[in-house]
């Protein structure tokens, strides 16, 4: 048996990455309304200054400012109203010294006006008077064309993940058609003779599949478009037959499950006969996650992870390597990750970077992170966590209060 | 014209949700892998033991702890092998004291074992014979029968936002169709003459609608079903009508826009005019956001919520009340708010809920918040900001250097 080269999490994220870096990933053009949840593939420019005009941000008297500079309280300035701009209209006045035009929130200023005076500074005074009770300077309560975005400025930079208020940028500059990085493929694949599908009710000696829909789940959530599950027993023969099946259609191939010695050389093995150079990473050091396993077949450009069995080690190793990746590959930013205090002393294995799934309370000021423990941890671990903090493998734990950051599931 | 009376976010919000308090939220079942980000409606108990049987948490040998007690790693203790547990196989096998049995990780343990011995610690003596060079107490390197979960107990309760964690949880437990709330139906209406749809390019005078598709993203992001949508001029006439057609299919219609005097009336009238109690609440104490209105109807069960025009105010006042409500009604905790450093001393307004947009960044400790400020703040407070903050109405202002919870967008 060929002994482990254990690679740290972050050299064996280097190596996943060098491997991918020839990739080119596709963009989508995806309708504004489905957009939600994406990524932008590319920078995107306005078109035409926003606003497209000069605007009103109150209700009242467009003005030329310099008019009102003697007005106040006690004494008013009296300009001349020459008409009212409509909502939604080009205003189709132009006002010179000494005259004012109506105009609503959002409403166009007249040419020759360069400020607003709010209607609660002013009157009504003859027929066509207004009094005007305040001082404006130039651009006061408005909004100059352009000032919101300029005309060929950038609105939104490629990798921006797509949330509502993206939305509403994109709509504002007339986005309809949203340039998207079409997802990877990706298949998910379970092993084990211990499995059976979760409609069924397991026998002794059985369990049911977890790994299959979490993983999915968490593929989903990533970003990426599951295209391929199975669930296989612990057989060379089948497992390498379903893996020439998905790299028909995927790009990233997980196989999950052999935590047995034995097992662990299958998967190596199958994954080195159906791609070239076959594995580059055979166990990183990462607890709990050791028995990963990744390799390329270049010439299909196929990426295989092979996950730990453990429900919560494969979703963390699939989170600090596969969705990793997809942020790294189309430069999302990763997400908040939340600080917490940790409730109690944890110590690490020297050596291996340490994942500690965690419950987080409020406290008066911040939250909490509490270790869920548990022997095998399985669905306690699943229903109590909500997320994970890390501990560097060069730090040998960490004491009670300490400031830990928690990545959500 | 009648007074605003404005209530504080808080009042507002307690009418609020007195006014829904008899609506009786329905149950639909969604098969498990279309589950992900539903809610759920039922606590989840689990009806067989986790895991069913006796389990291996090794690869190694089951054995009667007592026989181990004198092993060390100079002097052995020898055990008689008598088979091996198959993968996913009723072990079949049952030992007696000075008898093992080979495990893999995760087999059945044969009955009379209670502790197993890593293979690492064992090694073959003889034809039969395993030399064990380690003592074991009972129950080590190996899961209880329901140590996992007991049968009948709670895995998961009502009100459980549904992540890849929770589905691999109800997989588990061998739950494939899951009880969710069914989302409310939401109508979006945006209101205003100057108002095009963003696939024109706006004349002088026009500006393109943001709200609609801002609002159907942060809708659906909550979790409520968009059924329907519509931009109007501002026409009493006409946004009657669409109300009256809205509430044949939607529990909540939200209506944006009307953000100078008289429109603010024209959107409560016509709320008035098609509902009955009709407006509860008009004007809140939040900034942005005070042109606040809601209103219901109790016959046809339909919630109205007239929103400030501006996209981010609409979307923050949509925020700290629907999304707030949906929450509440549905028991799902609040998500998690970011702690983060103020960059700069904000003065709020007094009596006022005052929400500052901000944008994040990483600092070496934690988050800075930095606030973003813009004149009419449109289009670059919807690409910058992360999320915001909220000052309650007693506080004047906060210093820089004070931590404040970000509400992620």
């Amino acid at each position: 048996m060929e002994l482990l080269k254990v690679d740290s999490v972050q050299r064996a994220f280097e190596k996943l990455a060098a491997e991918v870096s020839s990739w080119n990933l596709n963009a989508q053009r995806l309708p504004l309304n489905q957009s939600l949840g994406k990524v932008l593939h590319d920078d995107i420019f306005v078109e035409h200054d926003i606003p497209g005009f000069c605007r009103s941000t109150v209700d009242g008297y467009a003005v030329w400012a310099k008019d009102t500079a003697a007005a106040n309280d006690s004494i008013p300035v009296l300009l001349n109203l020459i008409g009212q701009v409509e909502m939604g209209q080009k205003a189709g006045l132009s006002i010179v010294p000494g005259q004012c035009a109506e105009v609503p929130t959002g409403g166009m200023l007249p040419e020759g006006a360069n400020a607003v005076v709010m209607i609660e500074y002013a009157e009504a005074f003859g027929t066509d008077g207004i009094a005007i009770h305040q001082s404006v300077s130039v651009g006061e309560n408005m909004v100059q064309q352009g000032e919101d975005a300029l005309k060929h400025s950038l609105l939104l930079p490629r990798g921006k993940l797509i949330g509502p208020q993206e939305i509403g940028a994109l709509a504002a500059a007339g986005i309809m058609e949203v340039p998207v990085f079409k997802p990877l493929k990706i298949a998910i694949i379970s092993t084990g003779d211990e499995l059976v599908s979760p409609d069924l009710t397991p026998s002794q000696g059985q369990i049911r599949d977890i790994n299959t829909y979490a993983l999915v789940a968490l593929a989903e959530k990533t970003g990426f478009e599951v295209a391929h599950t199975a669930v296989l027993g612990d057989d060379a023969r089948l497992i390498e037959e379903e893996l020439l099946k998905a790299m028909k259609t995927c790009d990233i191939i997980t196989i999950s499950g052999g935590s047995s010695q034995g097992k662990k050389d299958t998967t190596r093995e199958v994954i080195d006969r159906v791609s070239s150079p076959g594995v580059f990473t055979h166990g990183m050091a990462i607890k709990p996650g050791k028995p990963t396993i990744l390799g390329i077949d270049a010439k299909s450009q196929t990426l295989y992870a092979g996950l730990p069995g453990h429900p919560v080690s494969a979703m963390i190793v699939f989170e600090v390597l596969l969705s990793h990746l997809w942020r790294f590959m189309t430069g999302t930013p990763e997400p908040m990750a939340i600080p917490a205090e940790l409730t109690v002393n944890v110590v690490s294995s020297p050596g291996k970077m340490t994942c500690w799934p965690v419950k987080l309370t409020k406290k008066e000021s911040g939250y909490l992170a509490e270790p869920v423990f548990g022997k095998s941890g399985l669905i306690t671990t699943l229903t109590k966590a909500d997320g994970y903090f890390t501990v560097d493998r060069h730090t040998e734990g960490l004491t009670s209060g300490s400031q830990v950051y928690v990545h959500l599931f």
